[in-house]
């Protein structure tokens, strides 16, 4: 209260050079009327995200709703930050999977055939929380 | 493709494993038809999990919509785990708030009032990935 909000919020240029520095983050999308969550491995291609999805995977949900979040986090003893990402996602053309040649997206998935999952930021918020206030709550011995 | 598949489940007693070492996860929860993903710090109450949100939060969505999502990850330079919870979220009333006094739940909710959410899993699921294979792609020099 008197001590400082321990919450504070990252610039957007922050959450881009964290969102650089990640290569794994959590994708959450629609499927048939519930919200999924799942993690990925994804990488920043210019102003969008890309991600590999293995062909017919549950996550071309995305196409049928292209509503996304997508997370990415680091914390320590002290602080955590996070960014999360709300956009539109689709897949890519096959003319445009090029596009993964140049980035560091590594080869989570192991189907020969994949689709590229491009993901359009909308609203990027970063937060960081101070967690160096004591524990209200001991952990139990 | 033959040296075996780098992708394995996990048991629900290793999820469970998981989730009880764990303190730090994310929720993916519907608001206004909309996907929202946000980190949260939570703590395992028998066979389910609370967290804490301020009151008033836009996680209040979870008692509009109680279907949600929620994953814990950890990973190194060979190997990444995750378990992705799906379950349905309810605000707990007053009297029962007393069920966060004896579990680890770290005071990220700096409100002076807040409310506590339970999530009861109707299904849970762990992976573990090995990234022990060479990169089809490189790292930008």
């Amino acid at each position: 209260m008197s001590d400082g909000d321990p919450v504070t919020t990252l610039t957007t240029d922050q959450c881009w050079a964290m969102l650089h520095e990640h290569e794994f983050g959590r994708l959450a999308f629609h499927l048939a009327g519930e919200v999924h969550l799942t993690p990925i491995n994804y990488a920043v291609d210019h102003e969008t995200l890309l991600f590999r999805t293995a062909e017919g995977s549950k996550l071309l949900g995305v196409v049928m709703n292209p509503d996304v979040a997508f997370e990415i986090d680091e914390y320590d003893e002290h602080r955590a930050r996070s960014v999360v990402v709300r956009g539109v996602a689709r897949r890519l053309e096959e003319d445009e999977q090029y596009r993964t040649e140049n980035i560091p997206l590594r080869p989570w998935v192991t189907s020969p055939k994949y689709d590229v999952v491009e993901i359009r930021p909308t609203e990027i918020t970063g937060r960081s929380f101070d967690l160096t206030r004591p524990w209200l709550h001991m952990l139990p011995s």
